[in-house]
């Protein structure tokens, strides 16, 4: 099957391009690219230099370069997203977008993201969480790959319905920098980064509303939560803790069940026993996640810790593993759950 | 006045070696070490070879040792503070300890450490906080100075008492890793932990109930709260992140009015303003805590942050804080609020 | 074909799991692994927790448990690998030694591993640098994989064969701490050791006369050189940078078509133009090499530097690349230049 | 005594506003900085928020703001530096310079720098390294302050003059990122360069040249040398290890007792057991240099290693040094051997 990548300029383009190398049946037609249109995938990745792709020129944003494509991953900003997605479900390509695009309806959208949605009649899309949202998924021909942190963040959380107090979640996420993006900041420089840690953005970050928006859907009523991330000194990986109140009368068993039931036949979702808990180390490149929790009976909360690579489960691993089930693949083909160690 | 310091083989030790040799009237009389008493500073600690210190030989952990010292700071195991501490207050040393040894009551401090108290009488002691606790530390001849969780979670929360639900407190903490000492584990291998994060020893940490008892006394009622740490890839900082769910029709310039009440006249408390967040390099290598928080007005929540080095604010010079106040001089001699940058 | 690894808990033989996780025709049938032997794979990586491989329980480090295997991979001490080469050998399998104990002849070995050779017939073996020494690579039934800064010292220093000085060699190497093993020591705790930098092991250090018999081998002669490792505070990736007098009388230009003769058709080795710099996050994860040259032409001197990953190209990837070799299928089947970025 | 510095919002400066925080008669009355001028210490630099010169207003970079100065430190461009220095001599200022435009003759400046010297009477300048040149420091009133690279390659390589063959001298930097600025880069940002090591700059960094002069300074003959720095992912701390050729006969006592006499009265060099080498962990912070060294007999070559901070004896401390002397007060005014650790 032929696939295009739009945005293969970007983190989560390389990491695309990376997980396609070894897929068994999508072959890339196109990588596309805004400004960098016109070079080589070597020149705006140093690391393609020894690699097959070396030579391959970035294409042009656009849908006319992407004809021919069976489906597309936009891995671009929102606005590019929104401009191009119509065309390219005309055109007959599913896309993935790895944007925040088509994650929200539209007013809230356009509150979070400040900018006014372009393709209203598409968002929200199906949301392409397999673990949770599968048949959605599998069903759409467009899907809107969800953010890092609220991959996280659900993973740890969705289970929990019916065990907690819906209003009482804050959740508190890690990320490693590759999460901020390529762009150049004085908070990004080296030597500030390197051995700093704070929060940022809250509490207004983008993936609040979206990970309340689907914690909401899991409900069946809207509840709000409060969400803080935090840039930690690494360049991949992510954590996202939740506290939640029990309700009255849970027991331990009841919040062991749920997780286990919830993942027991999940591939990439690995349950870890009580009071274990996990660490990116052990998901990096790979697209596991890996969940714990503990009851701290005193308080009377929950909670639960869930790691993941930011690149590939909090993106193109993720977006490829709907793509699978869009295409009509096996869910997991060019996915393990294992990734580079150490 | 002549200062002793037992524990001088660990981290805490050779920060608050570091500090007193700026200090201007304390001169260290004795550095004390269990296991490497006979030993050289400079066999210990490579980074004293060509120190003033070099030369001087680790006294054995012993009551006699110390005699003569105005003030003795114990950076010990808890074991030791506790077998220690009696002698050193009878033979009229000041008692600045930096263990848990003292800053429970007896029955919290038994279930949390899993060790009976050998020095009961004495738990607990004045906690030495000063922003927070300054008359009880300056009156006291024993002072157990805080943790480094404690102290960022309590100078981000202290403030929020009477505007928020005292029992809707969920805080997450992230150190670098010499809050975890100086002992060989797999987990604290570079190569395991440089580019790692992750939970740990929720949520039964120690710095729990710490937290718990210091937020009680400041309501005057007993609360339980939820504490959940992790440890990130930096060698030193720690920042704390406070939720909670405000009362109902507290306003933002509450908030902001309780902070800058609290930390007006505090020389090493910094409040940012709201939105702004903590960062660990910028405190780092200083005795200055950096305050920052933001209303979630839609779940109802305040988050509070506070950063922290966890060396410095957090361990030793705090300690030297409460020196300071026990004898005498002025609260910040041989303190600075900023510390290295970058 | 059948394959077995020896050593598989260690992190040579995770990669090498990793590795083999995607190539076309080996099947691992055993893993094997000393102290470790009767544990699953998940118990020792926690990162295949969720894998397929997670309840593989690690058979003993001895050739019976190997029987049946085409290939083995021994990532083992240079011991173990002495003791079980030569019954392996006859019970029919190829070897592939990841361990320095076939790579130097048995008076050299002696003096620099301070032991014994406990199977001297067998040394030294071919050596398994394929870009350099693929001929006796292809035709062996006993491989010895170089060691990582061998690897990358000597794809930097042979193309200068001829054109310099041969007894003017000094090299310099920079690693990742992956390549001091996972044994717990001081120096690599990571408080110590996430923001440092130092020599290490010099003069006498192993790979020294490693890259030296290699040198020799190339020139026809036996001449010496210098070699320095340091410790650099990242998990992965290595860097060797070469300097040597050029002869009287020799240009860039043949400095520049020695480099590209040498690599034109190697696929994982990439030239840089002249003055631009290898960098290992540019090789990270895959099995490429990327080496650059400049000439100092006031001291007469070149600088030539190569930059791998080495756990792949300075470990498991080259072993894969030599038993490919033996095996003889595509050199490069399991493996690609271009590893994880960032 | 009235100080200056110019150049306050760089790195350089903020360290030298560290340090004179706790010398003793210096007192800072002007900090001044180009185009953040106007602005407070507090706004270029967040961890001066609660210190004591948080409200300090950066003065414009012009001798007239500097007048009163009893010394002015420089840590600025090239360009600026040969602008101001001129004016403030004439105003009486000494003048202690951290960049590079009075460390070379004229003729070298103009080549290394690719600039027009503008001040060409005053360079070169006593070159202000007191172990290594003391005499000409404490008499001066213009003191070129060493650049990082060449302070840690003097120290380890002065001691042997006399015993190696002068021509044959190559060195290998390892650079802190603090070492390439504040400005914004690609490969300084922290995705790319918190697990990436390389080379950079060779054979043309102008620190090459410098090293060259002082060593030539010291042997009495103009030779050359070769010069590779490398960038290694942590903010501060510089390594350089230099190999040269053993002059025909000298054995290892000789070149122990040349380390032993060079240093024997200097507080903040230490010279390490033959074969023990220098950690930057272990002078983080602090003034101190630590020095290794040993023999590889088999190619007949010396190597040596020094570690130094590159922002304290690399730079502001080492400034700081040279002031002392100028200005008659204790060398060791206001510095330490020994910094944080960890």
């Amino acid at each position: 099957m032929d696939i295009g990548i739009v945005g293969g300029s970007g983190y989560g383009g390389a990491e695309m391009l990376r997980l396609l190398g070894g897929h068994p049946t999508f072959r890339v037609r196109t990588v596309a690219a805004g400004s960098n249109a016109g070079q080589t995938l070597a020149s705006v990745f140093p690391h393609l230099a020894g690699s097959a792709l070396a030579d391959t020129v970035l294409a042009p944003s656009e849908a006319d370069a992407l004809a021919g494509c069976d489906l597309v991953f936009l891995a671009t900003p929102h606005e590019v997203s929104m401009a191009l997605t119509p065309a390219l479900l005309d055109g007959g390509a599913a896309v993935v977008d790895l944007s925040g695009a088509f994650r929200l309806d539209v007013d809230t959208f356009e509150a979070a993201y400040r900018m006014p949605h372009t393709a209203p009649a598409l968002a929200p899309a199906a949301y392409g969480l397999p673990e949770l949202f599968r048949a959605e998924t599998a069903g759409a021909r467009l899907v809107a790959s969800p953010g890092c942190y609220p991959t996280a963040s659900l993973l740890a959380l969705a289970p929990l319905a019916g065990l907690i107090d819906p209003c009482s979640v804050a959740i508190v996420g890690m990320s490693g920098t590759s999460g901020a993006g390529k762009s150049l900041r004085d908070d990004l420089h080296v030597t500030h980064a390197i051995a700093n840690v704070g929060a940022y953005g809250a509490p207004m970050h983008r993936h609040g509303p979206e990970i309340a928006r689907a914690w909401s859907s899991i409900l069946g009523e809207a509840v709000p939560l409060t969400f803080v991330p935090h840039l930690v000194p690494m360049a991949r990986g992510l954590v996202c803790t939740v506290t939640a109140s029990l309700r009255a009368g849970t027991h331990t068993d009841q919040v062991h069940a749920a997780y286990t039931k919830a993942y027991a036949d999940e591939p990439f979702v690995t349950v870890l026993s009580e009071g274990a808990w996990p660490q990116t180390a052990h998901v990096s490149g790979g697209n596991g996640a890996q969940v714990g929790f503990a009851i701290d009976a005193t308080a009377g909360r929950v909670v639960a810790s869930c790691a993941i690579d930011n690149l590939v489960k909090g993106a193109a691993g993720q977006a490829l593993q709907s793509a699978n089930l869009i295409l009509g693949v096996p869910e997991g083909a060019g996915l393990t759950a294992a990734g580079t160690y150490p």
